[in-house]
């Protein structure tokens, strides 16, 4: 039988809420515990985030959404310049021979890629339009950029003083994979991608895991995700790579995401792009290169960890708006009154910073019934809604409302107390999403010792892929276990060797050999 | 005979005093006077801007040229916000049939499309990646996307009460030009493209002049670069456009640059796109459409409006650093107070603002030669450089040069009035800059009343691509002068019909017709 799912570890539970009153009235339907996948959609589209394109396996990022990757590219952004980097931008395409000079590089991109043939269309004769002017050589449309860019750093680099050469890219990519999901896999899809070359392994080592650390703390302050950072196993890591060092989250279903990666690339990119410099004693080496990159995939992790049956649930220091203010009224004079306070309040709240910046308020006066302008905001997920009618101004309050409680939940609170804790109260749900996301990972990270309990853990729920599916099992592992059937049997991969973890001696549960450390397996989008 | 050239109205002229010492030391070559295009791209290298890539027409934006990018963005995007415009974003690759749909849009970008042909790469058994998965339909990258956003429109938009749609996309295009020049005119480039939907035409009219209106303010404010306002001629208009208003910049060669352009597309988009919307009256009618957009091109008009011999001017606004502290010393004793001198003097400078923002300070320590040094930031347009040496220390000054006026021209000032002063002076060469292109730009706009004048306004100084070309020739003109042979023969065009500019009876200098305005024409970009 399939258990009942508690999706809120902590706080109120919006199911239990529920099962008090005997009511179900939820936004979005299917239901997390229904229908994850099909839930996720419905989140998407209730909250207006984005939508599929008709060109294949392409999206459109819708103004809601977008506003959410503005604000994670600015605190992205910020944290990459405090860290010595620069932004620059490289060509779109790749020409194949380019590409090819990676061998393992080229095999892990050339089955996903959009090839450009030809430089222009024409006539037919029919009045149809078709590709002319065919190109000497084609090319692809960059699925990463590691060769484009190391063209141009074989020449940027002659000497020691050149080095470190630290430049981040924020740019478009195409892998035309063939099974789709908005914000996860999408064709195209927006990143940055950091790529650096150093004079020696060490430094490029350090600037890998630095990056890696980036990562994290982007995920955990801003996005509120906690993750657990590790490195990839060898059948895991990016085509090409020395090592590829991974932040991996749980989503409610208990899946993996692979939120961002960092990859220490030794001298195999250098060599394909001849990036060779002077040392101090004027002998010719090869660099060593590292690259790193996190994506609108960012976004899917946001909503698979925090949203719930109602809709999008938003950590405040990304959502496009934190406040919305909701004036109530029904006759002329009582609209005059009220709009005057809600400016006036709106006012007041902007000129009070949230995270170093002015709060993000909207007055939203729509002349649309108030029920149906309430429960739009809440499925886009804005973190605080503030009521104010008629009674409310009588009373010198407003009537609060917290995305991440029960919608019912409501508080009247003291207009000047409200404006002068609003930030407070934004940064309690910042925390709350944070604690509860941590404790939901926590609860379902489990150490597994046999493969018994290993298959128990991701079947006893149900093995369909609408359901939920055990979580991370952390199991002593030997490299030979690479391939063993019970992984594709049971669509679970290595997730990561987590870093920091204490080592720990014990027997593979695929191969029965010697390992001396735990590497996480899950499900994964 | 040519004239003497003189590139700066006002201020210091680097050229007077070169003729005042009678030595000849410019960073530098060719000048401007001997080889305009040539001296551009000496400019652009020697400031490390960008450079061309081995992909056909594209080029690599280095992180200097990327980071005046990145400011100009800052800038622009806060003004599309504060008009009530939000960013969302669109695919890149746009099908054939769509582009279709305007038949004289696609004429207009058939001929130079990157077209999307197939789906993968495939070994073709000699080892060699060949194209393979053909599509069943070509794409071509997005030119502009008018259409692709009209896709989504028309699903967006059912009533009244979902219009105004007013977003912007930042976004790469690529048309494949045959002739590119760095910034100015290159394959992929890097540009933002405003797409608005309106319920009436005059709506739509006043969102495209109040974004023409946001550029003249962009250009004049942040770029320190004049601009004319003016509607384009019927033969330069955005193909598929009612109506193409664009700001005209004069170069020091005194062609014109076309900086950004706002169209009016009436109803013509909307029918292509399907884009309709049932009014109050429940009527179903078609939307009325704009799209507006600057690119990277305003960087190579930044260049060719400020810069001088010795290589790049920036203004202080979208410098990425404005202020260069460069420490002297020679003994290890002098290098440890130098330098803790000039990091609390960055400090101190930092926490000034300027423009509403910190102050953008750098301490160049590098082991080079100082003389060296100090030319590099010369080169990249650093607005100013301060020298700290073991003297200033001693007087309690620091040595100030200002990037507008001769580099061997600096002062001593008192270290705290430099601190409290440095971004008045910012301002100052904001404004000098400002001043020197508007008199550049109105000693060479001309009211000609006829074809002999005409002509030798365009031909008095050389009629070589590499010399001074005129500047901007107001004259009457009638529609029916679109083709005269004269304009080909000289390379010259019709700039725009200048906004705000009187009405004024004469006759087109062209044709004879009576005409009852003035029409701006230039050699150009």
């Amino acid at each position: 039988m399939m258990p009942r799912l508690k999706f809120v570890v902590k706080g109120r539970s919006k199911l239990m809420a529920d099962q008090t009153t005997g009511k179900k009235e939820n936004a979005i339907t299917p239901s997390r515990e229904a229908n994850f996948p099909e839930w996720y959609q419905q989140v998407i589209k209730a909250s207006d985030l984005a939508e599929a394109s008709t060109v294949r396996g392409c999206m459109v990022i819708k103004p809601w959404g977008y506003t959410i990757w503005e604000n994670m590219q600015r605190a992205l952004d910020d944290m990459f310049k405090e860290t010595g980097h620069v932004n620059a931008y490289f060509p779109l395409l790749i020409p194949v021979s380019l590409l090819e000079k990676e061998a393992e590089h080229v095999q892990g991109f050339a089955k996903e890629c959009a090839v450009v043939t030809h430089h222009r269309l024409e006539d037919n004769g029919k009045g149809k339009l078709v590709p002319a002017g065919p190109l000497e050589e084609p090319y692809v449309i960059r699925p990463t950029s590691e060769l484009i860019i190391g063209q141009s750093y074989s020449k940027w680099v002659q000497s020691y003083r050149d080095l470190p050469i630290l430049i981040n890219q924020w740019a478009n990519v195409f892998r035309w994979e063939m099974r789709t999901r908005l914000f996860l896999r999408t064709a195209e899809f927006l990143w940055q991608e950091g790529h650096t070359v150093h004079a020696t392994a060490d430094e490029a080592i350090a600037e890998t895991l630095t990056m890696l650390d980036v990562y994290e703390t982007f995920a955990r302050d801003w996005l509120a995700i906690p993750v657990i950072k590790g490195k990839k196993t060898k059948d895991e890591k990016f085509p090409g790579a020395v090592d590829t060092y991974t932040i991996e989250a749980m989503m409610q279903d208990r899946k993996a995401v692979q939120a961002g990666t960092s990859h220490f690339l030794g001298q195999n990119f250098a060599k394909a792009s001849e990036i060779t410099f002077l040392n101090e004693k004027g002998e010719s080496q090869f660099a060593w290169t590292t690259s790193w990159g996190v994506s609108t995939r960012l976004i899917g992790a946001l909503i698979m960890t925090h949203s719930d049956d109602d809709g999008l649930v938003l950590p405040p220091k990304v959502a496009p708006k934190q406040i919305v203010i909701l004036p109530i009224f029904k006759t002329p004079e009582e609209k005059a009154k009220i709009m005057a306070f809600v400016t006036d309040l709106a006012r007041n709240l902007k000129s009070k910073t949230f995270c170093g910046q002015a709060l993000r308020v909207e007055i939203d006066a729509r002349d649309i019934r108030g029920g149906e302008k309430s429960w739009q905001h809440i499925k886009k997920g804005v973190p605080l809604r503030v009521e104010v009618g008629p009674k409310d101004l009588a009373a010198g309050t407003v009537f609060v409302g917290r995305r991440d409680t029960h919608h019912k939940q409501k508080t009247s609170i003291n207009t000047h107390e409200f404006i002068e804790t609003a930030s407070q109260i934004l940064t309690e749900i910042q925390g709350q999403l944070l604690e509860r996301a941590t404790s939901l990972r926590d609860s379902h990270t489990k150490k597994i010792e046999n493969l018994t309990d290993f298959r128990a853990f991701f079947t006893s729920s149900g093995d369909d892929d609408k359901t939920i599916h055990g979580g991370f099992a952390a199991v002593h592992w030997h490299e030979d276990a690479i391939g063993h059937p019970i992984l594709s049997e049971l669509k679970v991969s290595p997730r990561c060797i987590p870093l920091n973890w204490p080592q720990e001696n014990g027997v593979c549960i695929f191969t029965g050999k010697p390992s001396d450390q735990r590497v996480i397996f899950a499900k994964s989008y």
